[in-house]
């Protein structure tokens, strides 16, 4: 196996710069089929597909003899001229007039015929290099850029936080624990308290990194490994929360929108779904959900926090994202801010995606002061000594402070229009996955 | 405690573009003095310091008697007419008509002089909050957002590898383990053999997160936790890697340069040391290293890798960044290709920073023979069921790859000029620190 001369390399994307031009292109055979008198053989390279043609008075006999042989996901170099056609994806095709056979591949477990997930899910390495999961793969890839730029253009420090943490804050029931050297820790659920440090040092941060949910659920939500980033704002109260949430959204499917129309298209998603996202989004207050659901029968209580049903059937009211906001204190996390004109409610919201995605951010303006926030502690019998570095926030400098945590695998589910939440992240983790 | 009037908000940073307007802001009192005659007021707000001036005759009685009540870290908003002032870090500062105390801080744990480390390590969460701390996680933000703006834009997609594997691939020692719902799991050391997949489904790609290592080392260059980006690169060989290293290392180190002035001067960082720093790197082969070692009584066997105090020697000999190439393959990883002219050292370089900084980045050519690997994987004892899936990249169309790891806590340590790495990531895990 050698790399061919370098100074003739052309990636599949830029070879429509290079009309009527001789180029060479290395990728592997995704797919072809021949007869006697022409062979079609579409190659990719990680840039996209191209399709070479090739007939016996083209090339030579041993060449012709070599395309017959070819098996897929053989990796190859082809060299030829580039001809306008516009009938093929990206405009041009390959009139082949040589191809080196770098490595003949062994018989593909991953023909391209229907397999079964669990099948899929055995040979994630190989499953990934179907052109549908490559789509998938670019607009993770957009998704993350573009929130991330959107952040720091707006003033945001990205301050990471531990993966390894030394209490377990909310139980262990859902935490995996591992051992620091003859301590126990923790893998970390969200970087939230860490950040509210951060922002009291900087101002407007965010975190972004993986998070863990040792949770038996098996969903089509849910993942044990997951990306999250989680901006967190001092000064910022409730309604500034929420504004950035759907200027942030609405840049990030508007970004998608102009630079993946391609990956789009690839995945199946319509881009008309993603068009209507414009801020300001919907509202519906907790107790007015529960009036919606109760129409439906839901039969859920005032108190209980919502699940993948409920906002299933609160998200399918609306044809854009929509807040759920106001939730009752005693379902939710012990840092959020009670409304002040009804303690009984926080000045929590969850942003769900429409066409029943369900949940993509949750956020709050946590509490600022520090009597509050230490009977909040004592009322769900948290470890004090555990949050005194948490509680320092509060005796030195308080301030009106919000965030949110937005999780990656969740919206690009729902922007890319997936079913399930496996086919967002390369190598996913769930309760019965942990391989490749 | 209630969030200023919205409109009026300004940051400190941008300051200078209200000169003689009256405006507000809101932060945290960093620092004060005051006499009976004038009254100065360092205050910080995450985007940078401005002093405000207060006199008697400016401010109501009641104003001015709150000012000598206050305390550091006391959070504050503080409206006056901003003027400029050569003499001042941003060139402005601020004559005080009007402050409003948002809460007024308990006894700062930190207060301005010098603390010993272990302190200040316990107090990370309030150490963030310093000038030199806020420079150098600005420093860091850029770093990241630099390395991943250069890959982006050369063609690379972001495709995230695992934190939980199944496989112990190079002995537990150094591995933290949890339990996964009954089967062991482990942390990520590295996302590179994960990379390689998905280099053969995109071309090239990275991976950028944490990465875990349980040693028991106490260095000034060790961290548990650490983050990494690690390209991987199909149809790049060992040459184009190094090139690739050059310039990704050049470009971060020049917009650091063009946007973080200020904050090299906050860390008593000169640019001098950084603007030398230009492609081509130095480059000394191993055994050339170890002739250079044997000069100064080291002791070390042919064979054996390097350790920090050796890196330090050799890049000590360097005006800058130096390759150390063509290691003894007995000391590397199983993976990396061989020289073909010299079977026994491999297409392995560590890219060692000027300054007695040591390594920042490790890399090399990887095997892409079948045979080849499956003999390396035997002779270093591994499992070789848990390798099938990664041999299977060297069965369905395997081509020459490449790519390399960048820790990112060196780089910005030695970018920095940091005496510790221990500065260099928000909340460090070290052997004897979990907390906070």
């Amino acid at each position: 196996m050698t790399v061919m001369d370098k100074e003739a390399r052309v990636s599949i994307e830029a070879l429509g710069d290079h009309l009527d031009e001789t180029v060479a292109l290395q990728g592997w055979l995704y797919n072809h089929r021949s007869s006697g008198k022409i062979a079609f053989l579409q190659i990719r390279d990680g840039t996209g597909v191209v399709q070479a043609v090739a007939t016996p008075s083209d090339v030579d006999a041993a060449t012709w003899e070599k395309i017959q042989s070819l098996t897929q996901e053989s990796s190859l170099v082809v060299r030829g001229v580039v001809r306008a056609d516009p009938r093929s994806p990206g405009g041009v095709e390959i009139h082949l007039a040589n191809l080196q056979v770098l490595q003949l591949a062994e018989e593909y477990p991953l023909a391209l015929k229907e397999h079964g997930v669990e099948f899929l899910l055995n040979h994630r390495h190989l499953w990934l290099r179907t052109p549908r999961q490559v789509a998938i793969m670019r607009l993770r890839d957009r998704i993350m850029r573009e929130l991330e730029d959107f952040l720091r253009d707006d003033g945001f420090t990205r301050v990471d936080t531990p993966i390894l943490t030394p209490n377990a804050c909310e139980g262990t029931s859902s935490l995996f624990e591992t051992d620091f050297f003859g301590h126990p820790a923790y893998l970390t659920q969200s970087g939230q308290l860490y950040s509210e440090a951060t922002a009291a040092a900087l101002g407007k941060v965010y975190c972004f990194s993986p998070a863990f949910r040792a949770e038996k659920s098996k969903t089509r939500r849910h993942l044990i490994e997951f990306w999250m980033i989680e901006p967190e704002m001092a000064f910022y109260d409730y309604e500034d929360n929420l504004a950035l949430q759907e200027r942030l959204v609405e840049h990030v499917v508007d970004r998608v929108l102009q630079t993946c129309a391609e990956e789009l298209e690839t995945v199946g998603r319509d881009p008309a779904q993603l068009e209507r996202i414009r801020a300001p989004f919907a509202r519906i207050s907790y107790d007015d959900a529960l009036e919606l659901l109760a129409d439906q029968d839901f039969g859920i209580e005032w108190g209980e926090d919502l699940g993948a049903p409920h906002e299933t059937a609160i998200a399918g009211a609306f044809d854009r994202p929509v807040f759920v906001e106001r939730f009752p204190a005693k379902c939710k996390a012990f840092y959020m801010e009670p409304d002040p004109q009804r303690p009984e409610v926080v000045l929590a919201a969850d942003l769900l995606a429409p066409e029943g995605y369900g949940e993509i951010i949750g956020g709050s303006q946590r509490i600022a002061d520090y009597d509050l926030l230490l009977r909040r502690i004592r009322e769900h019998n948290l470890p004090e000594e555990d949050f005194n570095w948490y509680l320092d926030l509060r005796r030195y400098g308080s301030v009106v402070h919000s965030g949110f945590g937005l999780g990656i695998e969740r919206l690009l589910t729902w922007v890319a229009g997936l079913d399930h939440v496996r086919e967002s992240i390369p190598f996913p983790r769930m309760l019965n996955r942990l391989s490749p």
